[in-house]
């Protein structure tokens, strides 16, 4: 069976815990996962690393990029770049690793476009009351940041039904074995197993013509 | 989240451990699934029971069922029917549960025409080469017994791309596992979860006009 990797965009509310859960993931499989790591043309901040938390870039370098295609989607946010280079995406799916992308809506459907196999997740709250009450908070926030995190929150929300799944994250362990088992799962999918059909149908063929 | 049952078609090849693959996810998850009772017009053999193996009717009360649409498919071998009443599935579904239904390629179909949520799966050895040497044996069956198995396959392969995914039975304990969780993911699929990405989006609403 195929099993080359499969470039997984996951989005979701803020405040659903995607950071957590990715990191988590990450750290219970690393041989199966790699995140994927954005070009940015901002500064570095103290402690961040090329490679690791961003590939720098000058906004030079980054247009480059732009102009040959080598970038699955960007956007531009106060001035700065940032992007998905396309060469370390691949790499990676091409040693096997399912390749996780964190990014909006916007992102996730130019990924989509330029990856038609990628798989799109969605995580979410258990409940809108829970969702709700995470946008309240504790009854001690003002109205301008209730309503900031409301507009943001609805903005999430457009276009979730584009996504494969939704990851409920109400539990942290659970949650992350769920979002495990629907990838590993995805990988059964007999649309991303046409090479293995195709060969057990020859095998057929072959065997009558003896 | 709607936790409405799944209605899971199983197929795949003769010999690729169906049965005892079914049996098996059955008795680990008996809250979980229930696997579908057929309706046949054949005589009960010893030991037997009705609703247990098989709903044992008379060819007059079969035709009925035909008649009035109760069957979500049926077939004639031999001069027998068998058949899949509609109502035991729909109540086991109503109750939550996953129901099992073990069909060849023209009932899925049928099946995949009434039920369009259902989830079509087909079980299969790891490899062509294993598949071979299945339908070969160990070399001590007749040239008719191999080609009969053959031209089995031939048929049962017919058709696997229209399924949703491939279980493949290399180790039991291992396939048991899978199956269990390509099922349980599928639930998390946003297409089987349009209600709650509408709550979740009212109660955002509900929100802003406060």
């Amino acid at each position: 069976m195929s099993e080359k990797g499969i470039l997984v965009v996951v989005s979701g509310f803020s405040g659903a815990g995607k950071g957590t859960l990715m990191k988590e993931l990450l750290g219970r499989y690393p041989q199966t996962y790699a995140l994927s790591v954005s070009a940015t043309t901002r500064r570095p901040r103290e402690g961040e690393e090329d490679g690791r938390e961003y590939f720098f870039l000058s906004k030079d370098e980054f247009e480059k990029m732009i102009a040959k295609g080598e970038l699955i989607e960007y956007a531009k946010y106060v001035e700065n770049y940032y992007g998905t280079p396309r060469g370390y995406v691949q790499r990676k799916l091409d040693e096997g690793k399912d390749v996780i992308l964190e990014i909006e809506i916007q992102g996730a459907r130019n990924v989509k476009k330029m990856f038609p196999d990628s798989l799109l997740l969605f995580v979410t709250p258990p409940s809108a009351s829970e969702l709700k009450s995470r946008l309240v908070g504790r009854g001690t926030e003002t109205m301008d940041v209730i309503e900031s995190r409301m507009e943001r929150a609805c903005e999430e929300a457009e276009g979730m039904e584009e996504y494969d799944y939704l990851i409920v994250n109400d539990d942290l362990e659970a949650c992350v074995e769920e979002m495990h088992s629907i990838i590993r799962g995805e990988h059964r999918r007999s649309s991303r197993n046409r090479e293995f059909m195709k060969e057990i149908k020859e095998g057929l063929e072959e065997m009558k013509r003896r």
